[in-house]
């Protein structure tokens, strides 16, 4: 029996729900939620910008948009982050990557001010997740959680297997799933026999960005694969994982249409919890079950 | 053939050697390495201040000490943190754990100064080891990656399971392993098949503090492991590994002697480095071999 497809579609709409619900206690005295995004020229970065737009506008949330220059020097950057954290309209900030060459990834995890740090990449935030007392988490790791969680899919107690250590999906992933109590194991490209591990996966997550990475020798059968792989190939989006995996394992998120929807959903909740508009119990549940 | 046995003494040894050498590039316009500690009542946090202010009057670096009343309150603990930071005559903090009562670690870990947080605590340092671009370390987790480089003991490609999921420890000690390089397997208390894990594993590592959790049975023939376990048992420190084990490994830290030594030297090392004293070179050369 082929695997069941985790289409973010309904963990979206789920999500988007309790933002709208949440959306209801907006009162004179609480800030409207608002995201700032400072968005570089690289196209891809253009490309998220354009879906950030796009579906917090549905959802009826504030974006003001920064564009940054290539020539950028960090003094102008850091400039404009005080700025904004200074600015109490501003209720979020996102600053997409790949930054402009002059400003370097720890120039921007000192200066992101944690309360407004919508995407979890300050040193505060990265460090409350590294302790175990997560609290605003990246969007990209976050939404694969949340995916498992809205397909009934337990973590505690299951081995996670992830492929990738990068500090935006694979690093944070695997602290999340270790808050969440799985067992983890996290390989890269100095490991030097995956498949051996990948195997012994009951969960799997990719995020090497390697089209075809995962093939269905590598899966245990029954095994449920995430793929947060995303490569342009031609003109489609192409993940890490062959599609013939879905002989083998028993459910598998597509590419496109899988983690990826979620992220920008999760990029939302974030914005509202940085502004107390997220219900606690809401959260906590969540917290409740995946993440304590 | 027995293990061979990775008593931490030499590896001492070798960085007291480094930090005499370095302590000869003070000059007036360098601040004096001086740790300032911040010590509970707890019997084991005041039995660690001794060991510290022993080996540290051993290598001429000043030590002040405070006592922190059970009954301290948060603001008094914040208050007592600001004094220290704002005092240029002290270069490091080290708040010995457990804590009083009324202070929680996210306190300790939002107020201590990432440029005199010795024990890489804050926030910050936590983030940056989280990140993969490491600043201080906790000292528990690098003297175990330092004693292994002391042994010449390859950690790049190798497969490292670490039991036990502690801020202090095993989780810390998970990203600087991964940083180094290794594939890293995380496991705890929620770990159903534990034996089946740490049988895999080419280096070792336990932070339980369960006496006699590792058996030989759960160890590969020829695996180098570390123990972080410290029990009271009796008179006697126990660690997690049965003693036995040493007909298996190829290589062993005792309990006593092992790692425990080498997290105060480190603490010094860490030190010298928060004083900018510690030679760049040298301690790049570490990261090259072993945290890049």
């Amino acid at each position: 029996m082929p695997a069941q497809l985790l289409t973010g579609t309904p963990v979206v709409e789920e999500l988007y729900t309790r933002i709208r619900s949440a959306l209801q206690n907006l009162s004179p005295h609480t800030p409207y939620p608002t995201l700032a995004v400072l968005i570089p020229g690289d196209p891809s970065a253009q490309a998220y910008a354009r879906a950030i737009r796009k579906h917090f506008s549905n959802l009826c949330l504030q974006v003001r948009e920064f564009m940054l220059d290539d020539q950028m020097e960090e003094f102008d950057f850091l400039q404009l982050i005080k700025q904004l954290d200074s600015d109490t309209s501003v209720t979020g900030i996102l600053a997409l990557q790949p930054l402009p060459p002059r400003i370097s990834k720890s120039t921007l995890s000192l200066a992101m001010p944690p309360t407004k740090d919508v995407d979890g990449v300050s040193y505060e935030q990265q460090g409350r997740l590294a302790l175990g007392t997560p609290g605003v988490v990246p969007s990209t790791p976050l939404g694969g959680i949340l995916l498992l969680q809205h397909y009934g899919i337990t973590v505690a107690g299951r081995h996670a297997v992830v492929i990738g250590r990068s500090p935006v999906v694979g690093r944070p992933l695997t602290l999340l799933l270790l808050t969440a109590d799985a067992t983890v194991t996290i390989c890269h490209s100095r490991t030097p026999d995956l498949a051996h591990l990948t195997r012994q996966a009951d969960l799997l997550f990719t995020a090497a960005g390697r089209p075809g990475l995962v093939i269905p020798d590598m899966v245990k059968p029954g095994a449920v694969v995430v793929d947060f792989g995303v490569t342009v190939v031609g003109q489609r989006l192409v993940g890490d994982v062959d599609p013939a995996v879905a002989e083998v394992a028993s459910a598998l998120t597509p590419v496109p249409g899988g983690t990826g929807p979620v992220t920008t959903a999760v990029l939302a909740c974030n914005l509202l919890r940085l502004a107390r508009l997220w219900p606690e119990e809401l959260f906590s549940k969540t917290k409740h079950r995946y993440i304590t």
